[in-house]
Parts: C-alpha cells; structure tokens; sequence
C-alpha cells in the first residue's frame, strides 16, 4: 500500500507535471467561470430557454415571455465555447507535452503564454474589445498549443 | 519489453487512479450516449440539419420540410453541451486531482457525488423535472469539481 | 534532478503511451483546424456574429448586413461540435485504455481506426458526401471509443 502510494505521487513530484497541473487547473477553473457568468446573464436579462426555468415567473404567456435569448447571453455562451474549442486541445496536448521531457523553464513559457491569452481573450470578448485584440488572443493561444503538439509529436512519433 | 510493460501498468495498479479511471470511463460514456439519444429524437421526430439526411425522404420540397428544429430535440442537444461544459472539467481536473495523492475514500467520494449528480442532471433535463432539480444536480457536480481543482493547485501550486 | 526528469520520461518510453500520444495529438489537430476553416467561410462569405468583428466594413447599416448566418459556416460548425463530441470521449478514455496495459498491436488498431474515422467523417461532413457516409464514420469512431471503454472498465473496476 505505501508502495502504490509512493507510485502515486511520483508524477506531482516532478516539476514539470506540476507546473501542467497548475496552469491546467487555472484554465479549466477559468471555463468553469462561463457557467456562471452564464447563470448570472440568463438571470438578470430574465432570458431563459427551457420552460421549467420560468415557471417561478408565473404561469402562461407571463412566463412565456421570458423564453428568449438575449445578446449578453449568447455573447458569453460564445466565449465558452471558444473556450472549449481551444483549452481541450491545451488541456489533452499539454498532458502529453509535459510528459514528454521538455526543460521546466520552456514548458512554463508555453503554459503561462497560454493561460494569459486566453484570460485575455475572454475580456476581450466579454467587455468587448475592438478587433484585432480577440483574434489576435485566440491566435497566441492557437499557436502554443501547436508549439506543444509539435514536441509531442517529435518526441512520441509512431505510427 | 517486461520491464516497459511493468511501467505502463504501474498507475492502473493503484487504487486511487482505477477509481478514477472507472467514474471517467463511465461520466464519459454517460456523454457519449447523448449522441444515440439525438439521433433517436431527430429520426422519430424527423427534425434534421444537414440536407443529405433527409434525401432518403425523397427530393424537393417533401424532403425539405424535414429540415426543422424539434423541441426534443434542441432539449437533448442542450443537455449534451452541458455535459461537455461540467464533465470535460471534470476529467481533466480529476486526473490531475488522482494523481495528487488523495486519501482512497476522499477520492471515492468526490468521483462518486460526481458521477451521481451528472446522472441526475440528465433526467432532470430530459423528463424534464421541475427546478431546481436540474440546477441543484448541476451545482453539486460544479462545487465537487471545484474541490478537486482546490486540492489539486494546494499539491501543485507551481507558478 | 535527474531522478526526477527519467521519472517524467518513462510513460513517453512505453511503446502504447507514445501511440496514444500520436493518435491523440493529431486528432486534436484535426479538431483544432475546424477553427481555421471556420474562419476562412466567415471572412470569404462574409457571416459574422460579433458586431465588432464587421467594424472593418465601416459604420451602421453597411457593416451590419454581415452580421448574418452562412450555411457553409453553420456546417463547418456543426462538424467542430461533432468533434468536441466525439474526440473529448476518445482522448479521456483513450489516455486510460493505454495505461491498462493492452497489447501494442491491439492498442494501435484501435488508435489507428478512430483518427481514419474522423478523418473521412470531416471529408463527409465538409464536402458533403451522401449518406451513410457521415453516420458510418460516426459510428465506427463511435464503436472505437466504446471498445477502449470496455477494456479500461475490465481492467479498473473499482465501485
């Protein structure tokens, strides 16, 4: 048992996968916000989609009228779906990225590049920013993690 | 050879991954079965996207009005990218949360409250119940998730 | 130090880790390049959402009429959450099928089908092609992925 124990912790032992951890969990947390910013848009602009969620507002049309989308709604349900068009691929390449023996201090530009692109790129879209300031987020962020699949790549290689 | 194969068997030997590996195994197959569900309520409700779908109905206009949003539909499609939002957080953060070191029950319990919440979540949106069903089961599954990720960033904080 | 870098390098060392990390690398690229060929529709067809993205076409009116939905843009989006759908389940599950310890050979047939799969279900979606083109592709990435499931249930049950 303490054997399986010692097994168990060797990877969050290693700087390397610790470092993954970290920022994997940051940007994971981060789109987990959506959710709630979400909650709070659906909620203030009294715009829902499923008619279960307006029956506190009465019953009939007087409910009924809040079944609609609203901008500020679908502005954030974009972001997180860019959210999560961009941060799985991160989250699975980095995995293998990490595993595959990169030096700590370059694997650490890769994950803090990333996780500051894409904070960025959310108040870009949330506030928003004029163009190019969303694009030019998403492209920081699209490029690192192609960096990283590229290493991935030359290190596993087998086809 | 023996030795290589040792190694890629070590963390499936320990306790704490397996449980991990069957709640992710099964909230991941829990995902995919949206998919038939989808396809079960677009084929009885005839309710497609895609032209090409609907070409075994004929040509023209008899085919065409085939190419409809139903509510079943949309419902189901809805509770899939839920699904993506809450259970993809929870793989990703649930690996690195096995791979901390956890105490076997507190990890049971996490995978577990999870797994269960995520289940419910679904019949609660595909009955539908009356809420908050859906939203509790929703929210029980987000604060277990955010749990883990808090356990995992005090092992691996690395910034 | 060095301790600990061999132990970061050891899963990338073993034959089905680095399989996995090249089957799985290369379909999230796959899924990564929905992105830029959603991209290149909306400027080519000029179907925008955000009204910041069109500030470029000049003020009011004239930029307005671009803020409007394409189907070539619609379809390539439904292809990317076809993706999110089906390739999420195949990293998460696939990561465990290839740290229970199956056969190299097994392991590769599996990888290697999947990636064919989504491969030619992009084609099918994007060209498009007649169905049962996309459903066939669907499904036996589908079937892959279950398969995968099953072997991870056996080898780590653990409720």
């Amino acid at each position: 048992r303490r054997a399986e124990m010692a097994k168990s912790t060797q990877l969050i032992q290693n700087e390397v996968f610790r470092a993954y951890a970290t920022y994997a969990a940051i940007v994971l947390l981060k789109m987990m916000l959506m959710s709630l910013i979400t909650a709070y848009f659906r909620i203030t602009r009294k715009a829902f989609v499923n008619p279960e969620d307006t029956a506190s507002f009465g019953k009939g049309e007087s409910a009924k009228k809040y079944l609609r989308t609203d901008p500020d709604v679908e502005r954030v349900r974009r972001g997180h779906l860019n959210d999560l068009e961009n941060i799985v691929p991160f989250v699975g390449i980095g995995l293998l990225y990490a595993l595959s023996g990169p030096e700590l201090s370059t694997a650490l530009l890769h994950f803090r590049i990333f996780t500051g692109a894409r904070i960025l790129h959310t108040f870009a879209y949330l506030i928003p920013l004029p163009q190019p300031g969303r694009g030019l987020s998403w492209a920081v962020g699209y490029a690192v993690t192609f960096s990283m699949a590229y290493n991935v790549l030359r290190a596993a290689w087998l086809l």
